[in-house]
């Protein structure tokens, strides 16, 4: 535990550079629990003076940490112990309560809203409908180990919704009910972007105005190409990463 | 072209809702280059008195095209006309600039630093090498129609720069550079997140810190496993945004 004023002697092991000992001193206490996410740690100065380094060798150490998004630094606040990331592989379609299952994640999802709506501009142009026709809307939030990580909204052809059970509509993705009844599922188009949180969206996920989002945005297609489901989410940036792998 | 003060009345096209043909004239006039990327639309009790229409009416206009990223709003601000999307297709590993060709953009890349640096943790980890041995490190500016878009870092173990073509690597990704030379190149394992921009990469890609960045990192592996390159790049959360086709 860093103690204010006590300074710390490392082991100091030959054939380690200094930096990396601190490095790994500071990911150990990390890693104990020390700091909890969330935390901030200690100014720079008085990290340094702590290991009795130079402040030059302990700001390599954060560095190399803040590289591997260990911790993150906020523009004239501080630097912080980063919150668990949720890093979910894109590289095929799988649902999210099933993939946080087999992360070992405690997930579980919220129902905000769930009705029928007549689909605006961008949804019925994903779905291949007219404008104003009837589409099912379900908002959800998706909480990781009890802290909000998305913002989810999806749409489905209200044509579709005799094959949809009504009390599994909370926990499972639309698609994936469709395939339970049958339906063959063939891929998803997905687009990714970038952008700040809106006042509502901040609200809802517990961040600030502007904080970093990973939006996305997915059309998945049955095998026949029909579009069966769109979906809208919005992703705590500092929570939420995701991986593909991409073939040559 | 709008005019302060002017009513312009819409044509009324019966069956067409009122807020569509406004959005649909709002379209138009950007479209047309009424408004070039960046502006700063009227507000909106201007609109609804120039289009005759309430500003309920009017609101709705603008939420269906900021919902198709037409157009964007910043918070306190105002809402400005959105910047053209790169949008990179992620379902293969492709190079840079043949995509943006492909795509019928106007891209070049500026070479910002190159020089052989010993490996930090984070690039020693993705390269699979030990701390501290050498590697090739090259910073890029990519450019799209004239705008910066990405920040790109690109790594590469030291033992593969003879089968690098000095005067390409300015152009070309190494990895396409390194295929070039006969080594198969099998797949990369890719990983997003939004971020906010920090002092340095808000200079270079022209932003403000802070602004959504979508942060990328990627290892490219050669078929027999060996990861040949490390990407780590920032891309203009405004400009850049990628898509993926995920199979069931």
């Amino acid at each position: 535990m860093i103690v204010e004023g006590l300074t710390m002697s490392l082991p100091n092991v030959p054939g380690v550079p200094l930096y990396v000992q601190i490095r790994e001193a500071l990911r150990e206490e990390i890693e104990d629990g020390q700091f909890v996410p969330g935390q901030q740690i200690p100014p720079e100065e008085e990290l340094a003076s702590h290991y009795g380094v130079s402040r030059m060798t302990l700001r390599r150490a954060i560095t190399d940490l803040i590289d591997e998004g260990f911790i993150y630094r906020r523009h004239g606040v501080g630097t912080f112990i980063s919150h668990l990331q949720v890093n979910r592989d894109h590289t095929r379609l799988t649902d999210f309560l099933e993939g946080a299952k087999a992360s070992g994640l405690e997930a579980r999802v919220e129902v905000l809203k769930k009705e029928v709506v007549p689909a605006n501009h961008q949804v019925a142009k994903a779905l291949a409908l007219d404008e104003g026709v009837e589409v099912l809307h379900i908002t959800t939030l998706r909480i990781v180990n009890d802290q909000p990580v998305t913002l989810h909204n999806s749409y489905v052809p209200r044509a579709l919704l005799g094959l949809l059970s009504e009390d599994k509509l909370a926990v499972s993705s639309p698609w994936l009910l469709l395939e339970n009844r049958g339906m063959k599922i063939k891929d998803a188009l997905e687009r990714l972007e970038a952008r700040g949180a809106d006042e509502e969206q901040a609200a809802i996920l517990a961040m600030e105005q502007d904080d970093p989002i990973l939006y996305k945005e997915r059309i998945v297609f049955a095998e026949d190409g029909m579009p069966v489901e769109f979906e809208v989410c919005y992703n705590r940036g500092d929570k939420y990463s995701c991986s593909i792998i991409l073939r040559r």
